[in-house]
């Protein structure tokens, strides 16, 4: 028998589990990720809690290695964070290397979008499938790209920013430096801004009081509820969403013919007011996601423009669908870094 | 000493090479595609053309096999042609099967402009590249992709369709079904679609007189020349060329973080009119791009809006430059195709 340990230190959260290699929890600690208190501090707290858990497990299973998602933009040569919003302070750091100053062994550093992708190409949603991206939405649109089982890293490791794939050229700024990026239009971020301006131009009283009422937090998920009770302006948002997902899909799709699309973190779970618009867009924009819809998308297509270009009755299809673990998918990630071959850099 | 075959069937021209496992060109036939005789004739030529080849090679040297590039879209489970607009009545058809029947061995089937992303790959402007993606732009925008010296398929062997990723979701439409695809920007029937306009509008006297003279073709090269001349309305045409691949380029760039961007087809010998926007847009657009931009690229990044995040000193840098085997690449990389391991699907 042996264990990995896995690390998602987020912003708000630190979460730290031994996880076996048939992927079985063995231990899971969450505590508050202490940011105001300095990196130092949450570093030394990360390598105290990783050691403790090592040490625990070590007596009757071999540590195969530690794995530690950050969120933020990693160099991968250098295992420097290069830009992290929610880790203040952490910009061009050199993280794995402090890490395993402390630690005294190597760690696995990677960016926590990857680590959700490749939580749930291991244990997930796509278990059963090759190749996979995966989508979070969260505050921001993330992304990871796992090609037989592993994560593609590309040059310096950042590949798999696919919330900042171009959806409409000439849509809002992101803080990336690009405009209308999928971001813009798919994040809680991005729902909340297409409230405030559907309030703004009074196109809906229920957002509005939504909005004012100081019983409840006014999120991308009252957004949602009010969709899902007809009101207009609300179904309309989600129906942005889905149409950006769309075409950030039909990209994908096109450039990359993977056997499955996965869509996860909070926003995710508004699937059922969205959903319709992403196929919809989808089907339109990608001949390659034409000619392998799945059986019960086939009638759809067949109306679609792509209609000269149906599934073969013999070949694989694409699949499109939500995540399945949740806001551990990134933890399991993790902890399967080490359990993988060290990619040449 | 071992070859392979490499077989480029266009819509105009038939080529056959043999080519040794060192790259070396070896023989090179160039026959017209009596494509007007219907596919059974051109199969026949094709097939005791390459019979012959092998027949002349395999007296010193041993056959490592056949590989065959095609315009069109092809299902890698089937071996099927299904959709091919420069070879008609081919499509749904098992073109796979067919060559393999006649020939009595078996051939690999690829896309042509995964071939000549290959191509360029083994022998090309990427020779020392791990991974790559080449642009090809034609009539159409071809693509492919190149993970470390081999062709990335995807599920059905549709990938690397990235003429078909969408630049401007209100664009014009696309013949695949999708609205605003980069090939409606970037490719040679595109820039006589904007001339044509630029001449009905009145916009340039020059490109007018150009369209209507009687003794030289009026196409892309032509409206190229007149860019170069000043031509302001033919110089913004190439300008549109590049800001499309730009944005093009800031996607792929984003979501695959690869060593090294190739653009090649008759369309890339007019780089120095669309390269500058090209650059320019790639620059705001992808601050994985200005993560890792040339040395020479570092003054104008840092003048866009990505300005925080510069390259690292000890970081490799993303390359995106011109393809150089020019019409030669697609039967490269199929010949090279027999000498890569069997991918499974």
């Amino acid at each position: 028998m042996s264990f990995a340990i896995g690390v998602d230190l987020g912003g708000t959260n630190l979460r730290i589990a031994a996880v076996s290699e048939q992927g079985e929890l063995l231990e899971k600690i969450t505590t508050g990720t202490h940011v105001r208190l300095g990196r130092d501090a949450v570093i030394n707290e990360m390598t105290a809690a990783i050691s403790r858990q090592a040490a625990k497990f070590s007596r009757s299973q071999e540590l195969l290695g530690i794995g530690i998602g950050v969120p933020g933009i990693i160099d991968a040569h250098t295992g420097m964070l290069r830009e992290s919003p929610n880790l203040a302070g952490w910009n061009d750091y050199p993280v794995r290397d402090e890490i395993e100053r402390r630690l005294g062994s190597p760690v696995a550093l990677e960016n926590d979008a990857n680590c959700a992708a490749l939580g749930e190409d291991w244990l997930g949603a796509a278990k059963a499938a090759d190749h996979m991206c995966m989508i979070t939405l969260g505050t921001g649109v993330g992304g990871g790209i796992v090609l037989h089982g592993r994560v593609w890293h590309g040059l310096t490791g950042m590949a798999g920013e696919l919330g900042h794939i171009t959806v409409d050229p000439n849509g809002p700024n992101c803080p990336c430096g690009n405009r209308g990026c999928a971001e813009q239009f798919a994040s809680a971020t991005a729902i909340m801004r297409m409230a405030h301006a559907a309030i703004a131009g009074g196109k809906s009283e229920a957002l509005k009081r939504a909005a004012g009422d100081p019983n409840a937090e006014f999120n991308s998920k009252a957004v949602y509820e009010l969709a899902v009770q007809g009101d207009q302006a609300a179904q309309e948002i989600y129906h942005t969403v889905g149409w950006a997902l769309g075409v950030l899909l039909g990209d994908l799709v096109n450039a990359l013919n993977l056997q499955m699309y996965v869509i996860g973190g909070g926003v995710s779970a508004s699937w059922e007011v969205f959903a319709p618009a992403l196929f919809e867009e989808l089907q339109r924009r990608s001949f390659v996601y034409a000619a392998t819809a799945p059986n019960d998308m086939i009638a759809s297509v067949a109306e679609g423009a792509s209609a000269t270009l149906k599934p073969l009755g013999t070949s694989p299809r694409t699949i499109i669908t939500h995540a399945v673990l949740g806001g551990d998918a990134g933890l399991y990630g993790a902890a399967r870094l080490p359990m993988l071959p060290v990619d040449k850099m």
